[in-house]
């Protein structure tokens, strides 16, 4: 189905296409695409969230270049898509996790944070007036001593994962995840999936200020972001890192992507 | 009725078209067929349900796709369809059970939470800036010592059943519902029932973790979720269980489900 | 008047064509044709309510497939189209008789009840932002002790009738009633033309499960609803029983009833 | 100005065409014209008020064809078009009266009732959102003692007249009463008159079950509504009874008139 | 600019289109023009109102006919358009005035009034929802001892005039107007002049039941409507009295002028 | 950008086109084009507003053509475009000056109401639901004793200006200001020079009614608007009086400029 | 992607292209690229903002062309775009800080304020009925004594920088930027940067009168705007000062200009 028929359904948000799709909560998974990768891997002995950190000019901090959040002390966020989307509802988790807390002392679950989330985004896929978040967020954290990793996509269907990929070349990263991914693995272990799938995307090697990463490890059930040092000496002792340090992104490919990152 | 004529009047959702129709509750019913399989078995002892749980790739945890949820203690859904749309159903569900405890002091009826989703459903139906639920549920719990069995459609209908099936190859599997119900099957009758039929749509057989199943008999008047090992050997002694353990769903079609299932 | 011109008149609701007529309306008089059959006969002696009910599957239950209700405890109501319209506006006439017993301290009149039920559906017909029900209501009960009988239509109007068809082969049940509607006929005499006048649409004659019936006598002032074995005895004795018991409704057209009935 | 140019501006009703003019308010005029004739005849004993009253099947009770209505003791209302708008806006005018009465411990004037009635029709033909109403209203009854006679229009403008028809056949049968009108005629005379303009569009006579018929004289300041009986007298004495009894509306017509009717 | 790409820019009333023109408002105008005229005549003992009262039929009441309307006891406003539209701003400017002496214990002044209307018509030319008003007034009072005479349009803008005709032959009258307007005039050179000037626009002459009369003289400051009987007499003693009585306005043409005037 | 791909974006007011432009605002701006020119010009003893009132009939009171608003007894308005749109503009900047002289005992400063207007002025060009305002206006006053003056324009962006031009003929007449302008001259020389300028564009010269003039100067800080009799001798001194005193706008020029001006 | 089918995505904001954009939000990026050049640079010392200033005429001050706004004692802002769009997010900007100030009792963080302004930004994005900011915002300030730097683009996201240039020649000035850029230069270093960056832009050189420019120094952490002589000595002693005083702006070019900037 394609052409004049296709845009009789994909103009309003609340239509079903005849063959019962929504069309406006698939483009919104086109603009996740148009986000550079995030990944997440779930070890045992905590979280891992990495990600590809591009930026338009070498005089822009790449710090603000903000794709891993925290949520919560045991919650980290990474996302891809739209970046303004996304604050949005870091924003909600952050509020989310507070309430939580306020009313039950004690810190909010990963799933139950992650669904109060879907739910929010499939609001804006159902009522009117409004437009799907171009976002997918991947949810990790510590609950009842266990590592919890989760996907939030446009429709707003929650998904558990043992590592997954979102963001551009997501079908090239998932399969490198799912043919190297080791549930024994350490939280180091975790770090060198992670660092070395989102190198399958990046075929000049990485760089540490190009990467962004943080853990949740089960014990101290604390999110901790890496320096660029600590990133570095990761990819350095995984034979990651890139050769040459001067690659800022070319200047019109990071024009295109700057809406999306 | 084809073509440009049709396109009139599946746009909105409040709209009648010439020959009494609403497109947009078809086309949702279209969303519903494009999930995978849910079953619903009634027997003397209890209500079964059963679902075809496919995945997107071996790192995604199967709990994580919901199909059978626990509205009560004494109820459960399965759904079909938009995976977001059954989750709000659900809570909707949910809320409504826990009120009903709180306002009379008893289990709401199986037949009252049905209705009362049904009649939430309509209004999405036939007042206009929000699409219809992409999606149905079927209720199965006990009811003044009875088992019942409901189902609610997109129009927001509610039926009663002894079986049934809904979501991908619907035709098939009730086929083999009428043709082989008994209503004189005890619990396990009823769960061999719902594993064979949903062996109907999977022709290599089932595998434990790709099949959800949930039970409330009419005894206890519990809802239980069934483990995968349990699972596994009512698969094995019914003689269901597929060879070969390595067949994750081909990854170019599950990408397709994945906002419906 | 066909055609493009047509459409430009009938995708919103609240627009008169140039002819004067309102299209959404009439449109939803098609919705109710496209539900079965359902018949009211007013006698000296009581009202008699009778109605088709065909399911889609031997498995679902045929009292789930709900065309007769119980407004109040004198009161009946029976539809055609769709049902999750109907049921909507069943809980506005339920809600409409308490209020009135609460308000007035007696039961509520049948004419008082329809006149209510119909302004309410003619809001629908002319303020934006919802479509017209698509549904007919039979309303039948007792009121200062005489039989009356009402219909409801998709404009919102109300019809005071000794015997009345609605839903599909309203012209050729209708005719029937006409013909041999006797108002001197007893209760009994009321469920024979009610009975016969259905029979009309099923050539192969009726089974006692696939027919609704309910009657309000004048003496008792009490809605009640009639048995299968009730409804059997009576074809039996009017010679209205259908040969072979095998008859579920073949599935095709059962699907493409779903939503209306 | 005929074709494309015209579907330009009547679709929405809230907007003008180039010449001024607006669509909706002039369809709606056609739904009028769609309904059976009303007559009004003002007199100086009183008014009267007579109406065509045809109905789709021998089985409908024709007091259910609502066209005449008592809106407070001293006013009667007569109606044309569609009947759920009629009764909505005949509520109006009810509540109208009785807030007047509350409010000033008198009847309400006629003039003053009319021009209420029209101020609320003018709110629909302006501001967006709903249609304007498909109805005429000829508004009769006392005030200081003088017969008042008045028509509401869809554009909500309001006219007194002496005499005057409304709803099919208008050309004609007013073209009778303006030939025939007598402004010192006492109240059988504008019987007689109303009775004989109807028969104009009904060349086989009047029956008296097709008439309805009220009159508020000016004496007692009641409205007061004719049996079919004196209808039937009058009808006998003025030489307007039909010779054949059985005339049913022909099924098709009454048909594709029920809506407005 | 005509034809099409005009469509695109007169279909909502909230949009200039690309030469900066309001064409809803310029169709408003349009609807002025369809109605008959009237005049508004201003001299030094005060302000003379004129209006052509051209009726449907004979046995319509010319007093229904409501063209000249009493705002407040020295202020009188005469319309020319929509009717209904006219009543809606008529009522607006009672309220005004009312308001006016509750709040400041006097009368409102003349401007005061008319600008208080003109910006409640802005109102419906920015804001969406709802159309213009068709209609323009001539409103005309004493203020401060001196006569006052002012006009609305359907842009909201308020005009101040010596005479001014509106709405059907505008163009002639107004010329006749210029021409013959004389500053020094007295009150019954004022009425001269009004009723020679709608003399111009009604080639046969004048009769007293089709011109609408009203002054306000600075003396007693009040608003006074003439008799049937005392415009007679005016136009008798000004020769322009029709030699015919029986004319009534050709059915056709009044039929299409009744949603106008 | 010319023809079918424009008008896609100019139908509606919160969008912009693809190279960025709101086509709503400058669509508004050519209404300000329409309207008859406004002067505003800055001295060092105080600001002065000289506009070009024409009218449509020689009967109009030119006093009722408002083109120039005392907003504060410091401050004057003068405007150009769409008189009733001014007009709520004006009213809006005569409640924000009083509500600052209640608030904070002291009158509003130019700059500060200036902005407020143009603030008032974008939420029409951002926020749905109404068209921009279609006229421009300029603001004159004193300030801390200096004489400031500002325009603002369709889009809601405020301008300080020495001298200025808005309205017809904009171009020619600011250039003459350019050429003209001398910052030393006194009030005179800055009433001097903005008639002149007006003359650039009424090329048989200016007549007294024909302009309408007001000054706020530096030592009294008091809007003062000249009598026709002071523009006269201004006029003639500066030797722009018309010949010829008979030249009433020519009739089909002015209907085609009343709603602008 | 270009023609029809991008027409159908870019008219309403709220709606995701096929390919995952927003139109509506790339199209208020192009208006940022109609407003003249805004820069800021941050030093070690402190930051600079310098714009752009051109105008329409030689008689409007240049002091009314607002690109550097003062948001707090120890913020400033530069703008580039849609002027009226600018000052209501300046207008926020200001209350945020003001709030701020109030409830923690300390000046607010530049990085909060940027992400609290990007946060309304994307509402405008998300929701219906508006349409986005057309305007960039160049946000500088201390925040615990440290200089920061931030954008806030049309997506309402917010990025930090080193130095960076918004609007017209954004690239031609970011690469002379990043070329140029010293990270240890002080506050002088970083006007002569800002300044030679905005000169790329401006081949014959700047006018003092031409450029905006203020300070945040990390010291006094208070924010001050450049007289024209300071600007005029920097010029001087850089050697960019233009030889030809006299270039007031094209007259074509500028009016093409005005409502951007």
């Amino acid at each position: 189905m394609q052409g004049q028929q296709q845009q009789a359904y994909d103009r309003g948000i609340t239509i079903f296409s005849p063959d019962g799709r929504l069309y406006q909560v698939e483009y919104a998974r086109e603009a996740v695409k148009r986000g550079t990768a995030s990944i997440g891997v779930r070890t045992a002995e905590g979280v891992v969230l990495a990600v590809d950190k591009r930026i338009r000019s070498p005089l822009m901090e790449r710090t603000s270049v903000e794709k891993i959040h925290k949520a919560d002390d045991h919650i980290g966020i990474a996302s891809a898509g739209h970046v303004a989307d996304a604050r949005k509802l870091i924003d909600f988790a952050r509020r989310d996790a507070q309430v939580n807390q306020l009313r039950y002392g004690e810190p909010i679950g990963v799933e139950t944070l992650t669904k109060d989330v879907t739910d929010h985004i499939q609001q804006y896929t159902q009522v009117g007036g409004a437009r799907p978040f171009g976002v997918a967020l991947i949810v990790g954290g510590i609950e009842d001593g266990e590592p919890r990793l989760f996907e939030t996509d446009p429709s707003g269907t929650p998904y558990e994962w043992k590592a997954l990929a979102v963001g551009a070349d997501r079908g090239e990263i998932q399969e490198y995840l799912e043919t190297n991914y080791d549930e024994t693995a350490d939280l180091e272990g975790g770090i060198e999936l992670a660092l070395s799938a989102l190198a399958t995307a990046n075929e000049d090697g990485l760089r540490p200020e190009g990467v962004g990463m943080a853990t949740v490890d089960a014990e101290s059930e604390q999110f901790v972001q890496l320096t660029d040092d600590e990133v570095g000496e990761y990819l350095e002792s995984f034979d990651l890192l890139a050769a040459d340090e001067d690659d800022t992104a070319d200047e019109d490919d990071a024009a295109d992507e700057d809406s999306e990152e």
